[in-house]
């Protein structure tokens, strides 16, 4: 979850590895390879790979897309990170006011350049990298937790994640700097954007006392309790300081649930097909809440499919923004679905790395490759899709279908398990039209700068901003640039 | 869907096949046996088998399961049926004034004894059977549809079914007769008992013309959104009879979604394993609504775990009425849960045939048998379990847990796929907690008369009553009484 409640015009709410309800996109992993920019001078954002790094730049970025790249995570060795030239949604909102914070997890590149106080936020309470660990600060430090400029700790030191019990209060910490944020802004009368993306529901999974073993379902329930009830928190102070009715909120996930760590951290992706860091829809589908008290009637469901990329366009929308001209934007402003249930029929592109896994346009899903994840891993453990067996649709081997990709009808089949006929007149008319957008789109990308290709022990967070104060620099190991190891 | 509104007291509303949301439980099929009775005098009703005959006789029946027994589903050529010593809900509502009506379905023995209105119904419009067909009425008879005690058509033949498009009015037939018979009962100021045994979802899957094609899932969806309209219409006329807050309507159906049917005319049972005709949770898992407008708050969500048994116990208590003191009622009176919000923690046994597959305590479920199908029919292309596969669990053979059963946490892993370690404390104490509540289970049953054993293509519905009238009668076979075929 990272909501990201904004005054007066737009705010949003989001969270990792959630389990799915509303259709929403984002895209997968594997394949290293070379990210694509429109035709042009601009970017071109399209879905990246699934896990959590390339797509939080989703909601941020106008439309390029600069991390795309291979990518499981970006790994505390990652040279790269989101580049200058693009523009996020904070800078953007500057323009109208906006005061911006981030509060949780960055995951856009680690290193100074890339730090969120330089890429438009205000305020930072947050890592920049996920809860791995704990480390031996030897072979790898711990991640270090910021308040803007500076660390002021380390996860597993003076942010403690018990691994044993899943007790930790991180949530707490990240709910009290949303709601104080909040109400310094109400009080200094500027509007705000909130990005609050909290990771209790990424492994290692964690809730505080409060919340653990009030669920019954295990310790990833625990959290989700603990994320609804902060939520309820945040929107009720909304309510309270009376800026309900002028801020937009947006409740989503980066992925679907991962399930590579059930069932003691995992979560359920319904009917869906496997789970984070695949294609399938168990990885891409997420649930989208949308609250805006007196514009968005209560209870209401759109069958608009959305992609995290709208947020970006939704918000400028929302602040009375354009978004930027020099470039292409993917994003589409979700407004008119929301408020005055306007449907906008749009092709979702999957990738993972470079390769355009598959493509959705109405109910049709077409998959031009498959691929869950290597024999090798697999047969270490590592599953995508425990108890999922769809023969040659949840391969274990990279399998092309460029020239007949396997067509599914998601709504007759949200579970990706029955492939349409290929002789049939309703496979043909799905691949006549979803070739033509697939075209279209391809027409349309130009080779970017790489960002996920390098990483280098020496990058680690061994001594991050802030460090000295706190006695807490780390002596980082020869510098030692390598090719990224992408085991999905 | 049977839907059984009834007033001033109770009502019901149920359903066949369709995707699950509450928890409720009701019992698979397989191997041929006896089914058994408890100590004592009186029938101990217990999980039947899940295909659609057998549970069908749990909302209706107090405790007795006459019809438990192997049963894939009753064919045209069952001999048995509904014994006279079971006492049916209808029955019992007489005793406070109640007029009773079945529409749709019956499907507990198609033979003159086992007629609903010599089981307590007043009124009847609906078919003994399934709507299988069209048969040619040589090697087997066209189902027929009878109007209280005689047949009024057949179906394919004047109640027609278009297997090419799914277009069938059934669904606004059976409306009507639901309408009709609340109208006359209110202007009686009669209670009354309404069980509207609806099938439109189970295969041959149909919807009238109004409907097809106008939802995102298929056949299937477009007849639940002609269930979900008709539902609106029997509460909306509730609502203009101004009986509403007297009235009880309860909404289930009798299995999960039909995997088999898929993807042209099946549901999906979202995270359970496997659907119908499997014991897992996709089997056993139905949706459960309650209504009851200013006694059940809308929207509430009660963690009670139901058995469509309960409906019987509960249907009594809201009409001021005892169950039978002379046998024992495994029902759950289900008020204090619904009005009160009080939770009863009770085991659930699912049986197939006269095997105990599994039972749950809690949110722990034992599997002391694992099967889904036989590998000679799955080879021939029946599969329970599409797209699923969970290694030693969806087993084509039979396999025997009963000494150490596969264990799962159903919060944690609601869709089976984790069993805990045999080793762990976790295991060892929801093994002597399930152990103990089975024992007691097993120690209070005793054989009863099978039902469901033998067949003859003699007794099919080749003249029943009413077919002179309209010249429909058929000539029946030679008897040839045979053990019945249970192919899973």
């Amino acid at each position: 979850m990272r909501p990201t409640p904004c005054a007066p015009h737009p705010g949003r709410l989001c969270s990792p590895d959630v389990c799915p309800s509303a259709p929403a996109s984002t895209p997968p992993t594997g394949t290293p390879g070379t990210p694509w920019r429109r035709q042009g001078e601009a970017g071109r954002a399209r879905k990246c790979p699934s896990a959590a790094a390339p797509t939080r730049a989703l909601p941020l970025e106008p439309g390029g897309h600069a991390l795309c790249g291979p990518a499981a995570y970006t790994p505390q060795e990652i040279v790269g990170g989101i580049p200058d030239p693009e523009h996020l949604l904070p800078e953007l909102l500057k323009g109208a006011g906006y005061a911006s914070k981030i509060v949780g997890k960055w995951h856009l590149g680690h290193r100074p350049q890339f730090h969120p106080l330089k890429h438009g936020f205000d305020e930072w309470f947050g890592s920049p990298n996920c809860h791995f660990g704990p480390y031996d600060n030897r072979a790898r430090p711990n991640i270090p937790v910021y308040r803007d400029w500076e660390m002021v700790g380390r996860f597993y030191e003076e942010f403690p994640i018990n691994l044993k019990t899943g007790e930790s209060n991180l949530t707490q910490i990240y709910l009290q700097e949303a709601l104080d944020f909040i109400k310094r802004q109400q009080a200094a009368r500027r509007p705000f954007f909130l990005y609050w993306a909290i990771d209790a529901t990424h492994a290692p999974v964690y809730a505080s006392r409060a919340f653990l073993g009030t669920s019954q379902r295990g310790r990833y329930g625990d959290a989700v309790r603990e994320i609804d009830d902060s939520v309820g928190r945040i929107v009720g102070l909304l309510r309270d300081l009376k800026i309900a009715g002028n801020t937009f909120v947006f409740f989503t996930s980066d992925n679907g649930a991962a399930l590579v760590s059930a069932p003691k951290q995992g979560g359920s992706n319904g009917p869906f097909l496997c789970g984070k860091q695949t294609t399938f829809e168990g990885g891409m589908r997420e649930p989208a809440i949308a609250w805006w008290p007196g514009h968005i009637p209560a209870g209401q469901v759109s069958h608009q499919l959305g992609s995290v990329m709208d947020l970006f366009t939704t918000s400028l929308s929302l602040a009375g923004l354009e978004p930027p001209s020099d470039r292409a934007i993917d994003g589409l402003d979700l407004l008119p679905a929301m408020l005055q249930g306007r449907l906008t029929e749009r092709p979702i592109f999957y990738y993972r790395g470079n390769t355009l896994m598959a493509a959705t346009l109405g109910q049709y899903k077409a998959h031009f490759w498959t691929w869950t994840n290597s024999w090798e891993e697999f047969r270490q453990g590592v599953d995508f899709c425990p108890g999922q067996n769809v023969s040659g649709v949840t391969t274990h081997s990279q399998e092309e279908h460029t020239k007949l990709p396997l067509i599914f009808h998601l709504g007759r089949d949200p579970g990706e398990r029955f492939p349409l006929s290929f002789a049939s007149t309703e496979y043909l008319d799905a691949l006549r039209k979803i070739t033509l957008v697939v075209q279209q789109h391809q027409e349309s990308l130009v080779p970017g700068q790489p960002q996920l290709n390098v990483c280098n022990p020496a990058v680690m967070n061994w001594a991050p901003p802030g460090c000295e104060k706190l006695g807490k620099c780390l002596t980082p190991p020869e510098s030692v640039p390598e090719k990224c190891s992408w085991p999905h």
